[in-house]
């Protein structure tokens, strides 16, 4: 499949990467299209990858990742055009974390909005899922690097586009039975604001590599 | 030990009933010391708690639990009087839940702040501790309905404090391996922030009584 990253940073890479040991074809997307980053990720050994502006890689791709930092991804994806996101699958991993007001960051879009909302409602005609933010990009692509049942949350208003998605999610590892569909594009709201517990568990962990399972009373 | 309970909801009334059983001594305030549910509750059969307005409730405790509305909590504790407080452990287990958008709810104390947090400004000597808040009230007092190792966070500025407090925990049946110690009552900002999550997953998992568990990559 060809897909379009947006985001040069660990996340894009991670992804990118994985995506092409995956055998897809992969274009990835930054403001520049002369990034370094990109330029270096793509240059690496045995890596068929491309790049390009935002619009070269969403306009490339059949299905796209925003994996641009949360604060502007909004912006980010104006770039791309909506002539290059328009009914396609927008897989939104990003967080609106905002690191203005000291650390841990706190979030831009919350509580009554989320990021995922606010990226549909400015591409209504994008069919935006919501997944993978909950963990640290290793384990998005890798979840067997954690061991045991531990779950991704997967939200959208298009139930083709987030079983498209799950296709995506079982190719990286997830199995559908740790794929917890949370509902339409609103529920994103869930999944974003888990991000201050995460932000706060890496140094009791003392890893960056970990995820939630769920457990739950016998019925009855 | 003396323990007062604010709130005569069904977290108050949950937790009271376990601490009685517990062998605690248990007062029960309310912001009307008439509180029909308050008296049905301690007239039940053979249950030696007494109750009270909120000021009778926190005087009586040598420990005192937070169980009412969030976005009335801190009226409650204004109500119980900064004297009935001062130098005591103040358990807080509540949220600052608001129906007034809809539903699910949203937080009235978020991201930039905490209910914990404005708690313990409020009542700078009281002992304030943030726990329990991220599951329902039957698994506060009996985790062991919930299979496996799923956890509790446990926030607040003061050592001693957050030890005693553990230790009741421990009481209620939580093991000390699966009290996560978050830091500081600034840091309840992460488990309250929890909430919206544990709100959109009660649906999908067809219960109230569940909870988390952290997995964690082994290190290196």
């Amino acid at each position: 499949m060809r897909i379009g990253v947006l985001g040069t940073g660990m996340v894009g890479r991670t992804i990118g990467s994985k995506l092409i040991e995956l055998g897809h074809q992969v274009r990835m997307g930054s403001r520049d299209a002369d990034n370094e980053d990109a330029h270096a990720w793509a240059s690496g050994a045995g890596n068929p990858a491309t790049t390009g502006d935002f619009a070269d890689a969403a306009g490339f791709g059949e299905v796209v990742f925003n994996c641009t930092a949360g604060m502007h991804s909004v912006d980010a994806l104006d770039a791309a055009g909506a002539d290059n996101l328009d009914g396609k699958v927008l897989i939104d991993v990003a967080n609106s974390l905002d690191s203005s007001t000291g650390r841990p960051p706190t979030l831009g879009i919350v509580n009554t909005e989320s990021l995922g909302e606010r990226i549909q409602a400015a591409h209504p005609e994008a069919r935006v899922v919501k997944t993978l933010n909950t963990v640290n990009c290793e384990v998005m692509v890798d979840p067997a690097i954690v061991p045991g049942d531990h779950v991704v949350f997967v939200c959208g208003n298009d139930d083709a586009a987030k079983a498209e998605v799950k296709g995506l999610l079982g190719e990286f590892g997830w199995p559908e039975e740790r794929m917890i569909d949370l509902g339409d594009i609103s529920q994103a709201r869930g999944p974003e604001m888990y991000l201050p517990l995460w932000l706060r568990l890496m140094g009791p962990l003392d890893t960056i590599r970990f995820n939630i399972a769920l457990r739950m009373a016998p019925p009855g």
